[in-house]
């Protein structure tokens, strides 16, 4: 059965999805096969240029309209920060569902009312968290949910890039509004994979660091990196270090995971790997096991019947866009919903008051 | 421009091509983009099967009426390699470009009839050998080319992989037939790299070995694991190694080039990273430098905006898709063309020669 | 000129003392040739047993002799933390220069008066912080000085072992009193290699915590694992874990420094390897180096001239031991120093302080 | 019990093997404990002043002198190749065990002329393979034994350095001479390693090079590299390379070893790790297990209690030196003697016969 697909933005994420879209049926044999009905860009040339290039049938240059349109049967929000809310918001009036890209608005009030309107109209929603849909991340999650490394004690987690990394970078859209620095760009996507795999975060006091203020051509009014020190719900020790300087550093989601029992380790600059200690092996074979992914592991091998051959980014948003299919398809939520991406906002927003006071704060819970 | 896509075979890479047409339009922005048209499977369910999921408009269970049907315009071969010659002599004869899977096809004989009919029609064409096309190993082809490492003085290669290392893993189609052994399935794969990234071979002796003979279920009539000792046309020495029961080894395709000012390491397991050792460094800075592909190398940027994000195995697929394409759109031969596959069988040919009576042999030069 | 050395405890690191003090004259050629003179332990037969074993002329079980006897001219403290004290100020009253194990003593009172002895006294002293004179640690040092990565502006460090991740591991003398813990015992090395690397620091705050507040035999009355953020004086944003619980993690003393112009990475557990990345590398070929150590970095030829042959653990007691020798022949003070160490003594305890509080603190400056 | 050391050559080796009888008392607590008693150089003058850094008693240009001296009981040979053979002969008649450098001598007759005095005298001998005693090596060599890969299918070994990889090096000493060209001075570590740990080399077949012929100051006569495929007595395929040109390595003595049940690699620029590879690991568990050595593994302990510490090069001169000790003391041969030394030299000259003629060779059987 067809559905046709709106995607709202066509640059780095709405390439992305728009690829995904086109690729998805045929990886995933999905019941819901989409059609690139329609894209949205912010002008009427570059919409019909990407329309051209990735293959969609019609262009808008006004996201109304692609909203309303009858053929528009679900949405990719791939647009900035600040426009979510309201594209969200009316897709839910229609009753379409919306796969938003993370983090899900500018702020938490933007979050809190996108989860209202989603709740209220019932309609399938989901935030873009690729990360950790990797078959080795996926897999992680799996492991520690089983015990495999015994009882959690520590976690320590990274997103770390450099594309700022030079002080002579010249200053852009991205380092000036809040939404665009590392908390709000880069630390969501760790946040959440620290939910997905340790679980709740109950208190947190953070450091949050504008290291250039001035670049060539303006001021800089974000963040350039921070940290966090947290506990888990659960009793776990943790830190988190978010950076757009950390040169060398590409694409440095990065996580180690301390159990009784043995331990993981993940970088995302390594995406195909992930590495289990086991506490339970002879103690002269005792390694981190450096595990290649395979079809023995979740989502690999549709990609591939061959292990070690490898996934790619591409293919971690054709697994989102399989999961979002689903949600429809089944009228069942598939994390990460609104909801879960509102507990990675509110993490967001403690982090930045603690920072400011300088003081331990509590995570406000569910509510 | 629409161009209708036939594909022969919906297993393990039918299904990677078909993934490939149906993505590649969105990734490149090809002039010409893929229609999946009809999929030919061995039998009538298997087809209909395939269809249904990959989506393609028609199936059909007999090869001859995909070549003949008017609305495929071009023919991808993902069938066992028996097959190939005659199913592309047909295509040929009808004017439809054909890329065609690796080794082109069971034996030398195949490979020049295929060649033969491929020039005779002036018909685009082109072997799969998908490994040379990540953005690292194009990167590293480029590199030496452009002398970064000075005068190549060795190349060690080889495509390992241990789906077989199991003594106890049963006879199957996979374990008789020249061409399914080692031999012909893998080593394809790193003699072509090789002729990529350092020319021709000029001679070689090799040992092919069936390390098992036995295995439940029958006897075992081709090789295990095998090796060259070769002499590159540049005066180069070289090495190579073929196995499908290296245990621990999922996708070893691997390299070491070794120059007078410099040398490059690469393994597929690894496909994102290239090591580059530059001697001009100064000494207590030298060592093989981690790069992380990005869109500073070839072919990466389409994928992904940010270096380190990494790609997978399905994007070598739709890269070759989009070289196939170009091909058919430009009239211009891409490399690898099955004159270039021939040279890889003439290899694989001399090898066996050498293993049988153990003794150096020369490459027949082209002709 | 042969100089006599007396060496307190025969365990861990009494031993390896004292095959430093056989091997450095060998491999430093140092104008100052230890003699093995007297090492004491906690009974007779111990000591004599370690006398026999590594070669000492003379054994004792009382400490005040050890330190009295006119023959031994040098001392090497290698007993429990809560001795230091009482031996380094016999020591320095008789003018003897005294080498000190770290952490200095039990407390920072302890740490104080040992380095009001020594001042007072004018005795060269040193801690023996052995990590951080690896020959890529030193080379680390090094480049930061010289500004090869530009300015610093991040610093993770760790030191993390398991040799207690098992929680049925037994209660011992290690699980109870402060200086035991991992604050006491594993913190003060990725300390004093922090203050090495980035300079002092200026604030922090910590979380201090037994995970397994009971073992078989007993409860356990010191931290199990601790983390650090902190900020350095030069503005620096740090972070430092430490734990005795970090399960697969055997000697996890590491480090990652981030600059403007590039960034460094260590991990001694691959002790003979620096991590270099250079931003002004062209960008097609930027990516970290795996520099191996070799005859181009500090204090490596004198143990090989060959490059990547690599050092041990053994050899950096040896390198101390040379720079405690060469404080004494030269009469000048060689880092670091008891006041070095005092500094690292601050800093434990005001972490310790801290957690407490939960709040951040400032580290008392020398004073 | 005190023994006296004469130790030939005072460069490299002969002060690696100082070091290691200067601190091989206090690591092992060796029954037999070396006393530094004569080293001999080439000139009175360099001899001098080796002893005085390296702390022997006395010193002599004469080699005659040192091996005659009563009170040097036991000879260690670090003089260059074409040396050894009179040496050794020389300590044999007077009935001085020797421990000796690899290569046994200048060639084949030099290894079975120094094999047949030792034999004749029933002196205790030993060859000096340092880098196949590592913990690492040892513990390989070990589970290879004990079955834990299964039977062993292939094997692949180099030894490759770089130290000749600039073409614009000059002409030395080790540009002539064929023992010390790379078959002469490196492939004879990696030939020892693999009879360790595969067994019996029966046939091989070999190319042997000169790639830069001509270097400032004068010809090249001797190879820089080579290599061999060879096939085991237990029917293993094998292949080594063996290189002084392989640029961007350092100390390339690496082994993978593939076997039904499992596999191993190894490369001594991380000598503290050791990859093990398990099959009977559950599937999605299955990958390389990268074990740090420690005490669980052989001679580990002795330096170091604490796992992951790491020994480094001088320390496999230390255990060489024990094991030295150790003939002597017991009486009994420890491997390799200089029989096994022969085996060795027995591989060389056949690969450069094999070289010449470019056909396989049948290794002379031990006779």
């Amino acid at each position: 059965m067809e559905i046709g697909i709106g995607i709202l933005g066509g640059g780095y994420m709405g390439k992305a999805h728009s690829v995904a879209m086109a690729a998805v049926g045929a990886v995933f044999n999905t019941p819901l096969r989409p059609r690139l009905e329609m894209i949205c860009a912010s002008s009427a040339e570059s919409a019909e240029r990407y329309r051209a290039a990735y293959g969609f049938a019609r262009a808008t240059a006004d996201w109304r309209e692609l909203v309303a349109d009858p053929k528009v049967q679900a949405i990719v929000i791939a647009t900035p920060q600040s426009t979510h809310r309201a594209i969200a918001q009316a897709a839910f009036e229609l009753g379409k569902p919306v796969l938003c890209e993370k983090p899900m608005g500018a702020d938490l009030a933007d979050a809190e009312a996108m989860v209202a309107a989603a709740e209220a109209t019932g309609t399938p929603n989901m935030v873009a968290y690729n990360y950790i849909r990797t078959p080795a991340s996926q897999y992680a999650r799996q492991l520690i949910a089983e015990g495999a490394i015994g009882d959690v004690t520590a976690f320590r987690g990274e997103h770390t890039e450099d594309f700022l990394a030079d002080p002579n970078a010249p200053a852009t859209w991205r380092t000036t509004g809040m939404a665009n620095g590392t908390m709000g760009d880069l630390a969501p996507h760790m946040i959440n994979g620290a939910l997905a795999l340790i679980g709740p975060i109950e208190s947190l006091i953070a450091e949050v660091e504008t290291v250039h203020k001035t670049r060539p051509g303006g001021n800089v009014t974000n963040d350039d990196h921070a940290q966090i020190m947290c506990r888990f719900a659960n009793g776990v020790m943790g830190h988190m270090f978010f950076s757009r300087i950390a040169t060398g550093r590409k694409m440095g989601y990065a996580y180690e995971v301390t159990g009784t029992k043995g331990a993981i380790k993940f970088d995302q600059e390594d995406q195909n790997v992930i590495w289990l200690y086991k506490m339970d092996d002879p103690e002269a074979e005792r390694g981190f096991r450096k595990i290649l992914t395979g079809p023995a592991h979740p989502d690999y091998e549709p990609f591939c019947q061959g292990p070690g051959h490898g996934t790619g980014y591409q293919d971690q948003i054709i697994i989102e866009a399989r999961d979002f299919l689903h949600a429809i398809h089944s009228g069942k939520p598939v994390w990460p919903t609104f909801r879960d991406g509102l507990d990675v906002a509110r993490i967001v927003h403690t982090a930045l008051r603690s920072a400011q006071d300088r003081s331990w704060k509590d995570v406000p819970s569910k509510g």
